[in-house]
């Protein structure tokens, strides 16, 4: 978890942040959302919206009201209550890539389909790293595991190999009960979870101004039982969206607004959070371009809007268009990582691993993001000015054309700067290592997932969850 | 030249920001500032400073009375005057890396001493670049030209492949005034150059507390001539200044100051810049460390000092420690150009080319940094929020599940997204072209040198430089 010193960026004025708030409940009162559910419909027509078909008519006072109920932050508990982090506030939560059906394999450059084996070894990587506060969601997509398991095997490796913050399934209303079913081994019982939210799961809308059935079925068993949820939109402009910036902001605002309000009216004070993976399309090939400078923009609108709301925000990500771990992966991520940190988001998933837009994940660039989060979450923390550190004894003793090499100031404070994990900080004519940063990166991960060892958990809590697994059903 | 939308950040708290600045005035006072030339003390001594030896005193009064001259911002002058930028505000003007003594040759990865040759194929490349806006500087070492042509070389270089913004020589008095007196054969004359500035030169200080005799005659040249200079210290914290942020910043405020203060002295209104191009040292290796976060926060404090003194700031650049083109050297220059950026850094050297601190070019780095510039001056350019843009209309008519892809209003916005230089944007089972980005740069470099046509320039104006040099003397 970073936390900001700064206040983050407002990136537009209010009455421009006040026209898309004002647009979305247009759309949100005249065009309305499909919700794909006849239960949620239900909910959402008791609360107060009409319901014409599968379409939800949002009266504006409705969406406000309801809203107004959910926490502007809240505490995820992890089972090492040293990690759990806290959404929303000056903090920045980092879960790794989510959902790619494929991984880098670094050996050949090649990609190929993800395996379980893939999915354990970047838990293992999430675990082992100082900036990864989240882990157990579809870090990869494992393939080679039937899928009626996927979610159940995902959430025991998380539980296994790290005992950091976790995430729960949104593959409908089955998985989603086992993963909080699977949460209450681990953490004493489905109450106490109920009672101290341990599972954060990614709702995404169906863009444009849809819900499919399966999120919906989630988020209401996440609902129910007081589990936090990343309601977020994927639009894509010109296509699943306006393609304008405010456009598409305007879609996805109603979008997200409209899950929220099923998840209050559920049950009101429901954790949530204002979500975006939206990105530009690069007409000239039709594919997402999630490293370009106009997506980010909307990033930051999405933290604003949310402030707006007073609801924590979720945008961002080591987002790269790059196909390989090269300098374009490294300038584009560190471009939406820094200037999401500085607009104020609070959950950044996609953090680490990345490459192809969100499609495959690196083990190098899963190295790389670590540094590049290290580096932008150590940016905006400022640094103590006072009088031993404005040093002016030290300048006056030193003087003109001085050195302070040797002075009890510099020994007193040389520790005191941020040690890099993998970049090169050698001189030419002194290097010993001209490899370049996806080698050193693989490196370090070979070492990382060789060494790694699991933190200790209860074996009655692992025996349970493995007997648990084993009676789950087609 | 970048222009931002958005207010810069003020890194530091304004109690603590005046913290720093009182303690450089009392460094000013107690410790004063090694001045290595007599004409210089001269100057001071009768300004209202107190000299002893080479020492110079500043009272509190005299450094805020003589800083209050120097304008906050300023034009300087391109001989085309569609290359003018304004140096101030909320714009950042960029310049070419500077000082390298090495280039980087990709065909063989090795790094090798400067030519002339290179000199004028980075200055092509400056000419063809959308985000270079001064050339002539010491963009490479030309170290197979004679020392007392260097500067005459480069600047006729300048001149002839662009026709945007030049630098002048800092190498002493003779350079400096060869320089004057060029501009003046390409501006019509000396005097046109000092109503209409147009030669802006880099004026360093010599950590700690002291400037060298070359860098003050230079100085005092451009100061009667009315041409601005880029007053910068390049401390080194825990060698050549304190080890801590604070302290750092505090010497060089200090420094940067009084510099300033001379250049007001001998011309009330020159135009200054209140610069840094400092960085912590990785104490492990005793380099220094441009690319870390650290570094950054000094830029930012640096650009949000000179706002306090109300005089433009030069910080930042296409940082980077990294010895080849990687990962690494496109994080770090992201990190370095994005926040100084947003922090209302005003003029940027080392926007582009660095490789392994400031000592080495590289042409493959230089058309990476390239489209960096685009991606991070495109971000703090908000976008247009009205009844169009917001596009309801739209929304409404494609509806729930609908796609924008036919609409009349992606028609009309679809060209409004930046187009990347090199960046890939294709998918994995599309792409056609898998190299890294630095093969890219190094393609794309290739053609832009190969195609580059010089701007037209008056044959009049081309012959007398090259009488001019040829009557150089050593």
């Amino acid at each position: 978890m970073i936390s900001r010193d700064l206040n983050p960026i407002d990136f537009l004025k209010v009455e421009d942040l006040e026209k898309i708030h004002k647009a979305s409940l247009t759309v949100l009162e005249k065009n309305g959302v499909e919700f794909h559910s006849p239960e949620a419909r239900e909910v959402l027509q008791k609360g107060g919206a009409k319901v014409e078909g599968e379409k939800v008519f949002f009266p504006p006072e409705l969406v406000m009201e309801q809203v107004s109920h959910a926490p502007s932050e809240f505490t995820l508990h992890a089972r090492n209550p040293e990690n759990s982090v806290t959404v929303g506030g000056n903090h920045t939560v980092h879960a790794p890539g989510y959902g790619s059906p494929y991984v880098m394999d670094y050996e050949n450059d090649k990609r190929r389909s993800a395996k379980y084996d893939d999915y354990v070894a970047f838990t293992k990587l999430c675990g082992n790293s100082k900036n990864c506060d989240v882990v157990g969601g579809v870090v990869v997509e494992p393939n080679d595991v039937p899928d009626n398991l996927r979610h159940a095997k995902m959430l025991q490796a998380a539980v296994k190999h790290t005992d950091k913050c976790l995430m729960g399934s949104a593959m409908g209303e089955k998985k989603a009960q086992e993963s909080l079913e699977m949460a209450g081994i681990v953490f004493g019982g489905v109450d106490k979870v109920r009672e101290n939210p341990a599972l954060v799961s990614l709702i995404n809308t169906n863009s444009p101004l849809q819900f499919d059935p399966r999120m919906l079925e989630a988020l209401m068993v996440y609902a129910r039982n007081n589990q936090p949820v990343l309601v977020s939109a994927l639009a894509m402009t010109g296509t699943t969206s306006a393609v304008t910036l405010a456009g598409s902001l305007v879609q996805q605002c109603a979008e997200v607004l409209s899950g929220i309000v099923l998840a209050q009216l559920i049950n009101p004070g429901t954790p949530v959070v204002f979500g975006s993976a939206s990105s530009i399309v690069d007409l000239r090939t039709g594919n997402l371009a999630i490293g370009s400078p106009e997506s980010v923009k909307m990033f930051s609108v999405i933290a604003q809007l949310a402030r707006y709301y007073d609801l924590p925000s979720r945008g961002g990500g080591s987002l790269t268009d790059a196909l390989i771990p090269d300098a374009q992966s490294g300038y584009e991520s560190m471009m939406v990582v820094l200037s999401s940190i500085m607009s104020g988001i609070n959950f950044m998933l996609h953090s680490m691993g990345l490459l192809e837009n969100y499609m495959t994940m690196s083990y190098e660039k899963f190295v790389i993001d670590d540094e590049i989060l290290g580096m932008a979450g150590n940016y905006p923390g400022t640094f103590p000015v006072d009088d031993d550190t404005l040093a002016v004894d030290a300048i006056l003793q030193v003087g003109s054309g001085g050195n302070y090499i040797a002075q009890e100031h510099t020994f007193r404070h040389m520790k005191e700067m941020r040690v890099p994990i993998i970049s090169a900080r050698e001189n030419y004519a002194g290097a010993t290592d001209f490899s370049d940063t996806a080698k050193r990166a693989h490196e370090y991960c070979k070492t990382v997932i060789e060494e790694h060892q699991d933190p200790p958990l209860d074996e009655k809590i692992e025996e349970e969850l493995n007997k648990y697994i084993e009676n789950i059903k087609e």
